[in-house]
């Protein structure tokens, strides 16, 4: 795995970063910066409204596979959560695309992570596959979230 | 990055995988796997209707930045395609999850993949942040796709 880009956002530590880039009520425009050498893989990302960033949550703690998460009252897996202590360390994020800033520079918001977190992909935000409005969330949606 | 387990597919080589999990009339029930010692992590995912995958597309090409997509008329960049031939050959699909065969063995709907698959992350899926049903998808809206 090799960055190919970071992104840039307000927040400096992980303390900082909103548990869910969409809670801030005005949520602050943020980039994605593309290395030179990865441009011309943006061609034809215009006229996307919204992308998937997968970023290495590199500053993660170790691995837990069981934890309990803030506001709750008991243990969950790991991967019933979007905790970034993962034992691979991908964060993936729903972000809307407000268009280049310049050549490589994307300008988007709804991330929600530390600021130079490394990027490892971009894809298009697809709402045939991708969106899934009758989904159910299990036991966040028990009350406890 | 270590592989947390594998997935379980019909299809056995790149050739025969659907372009897209949800084409097929009857999506055929497949499987994910997990490696015993990952299986603490999946405690409360029961609830949860539908997950996010993260694959090691292990098999696929080296990476292209730009190429022709099928059924299309001109180059664009692989960050605004789901090709798997990206810099970082991560896969990413939005199953439906059907609940547990046994401990480690969830069932599943939607997959896309070749079986064998190397199994990166499972994340629970959440409509309140990954679901944009507004969302236009650039250059696959405009009639090529």
């Amino acid at each position: 795995m090799i960055p190919i880009g970071h992104v840039e956002t307000p927040w400096a530590t992980l303390a900082e970063c909103p548990r869910n880039g969409r809670q801030p009520e005005n949520p602050p425009l943020c980039h994605a910066v593309v290395l030179p050498e990865f441009i011309p893989g943006l061609s034809s990302l215009e006229g996307f409204s919204h992308l998937i960033l997968l970023t290495l949550l590199d500053q993660a703690a170790a691995p837990r596979l069981r934890f309990t998460p803030p506001f709750d009252d008991r243990e969950r897996g790991v991967f019933a959560t979007r905790a970034p202590w993962r034992p691979n360390p991908i964060g993936m994020t729903v972000v809307a695309f407000e268009g280049f800033e310049s050549p490589g520079r994307l300008v988007i918001r709804f991330l929600d992570c530390r600021n130079g977190t490394p990027l490892l992909d971009i894809k298009p935000y697809l709402r045939t596959t991708d969106c899934v409005p009758e989904s159910s969330m299990g036991w966040l949606e028990q009350g406890v979230g």
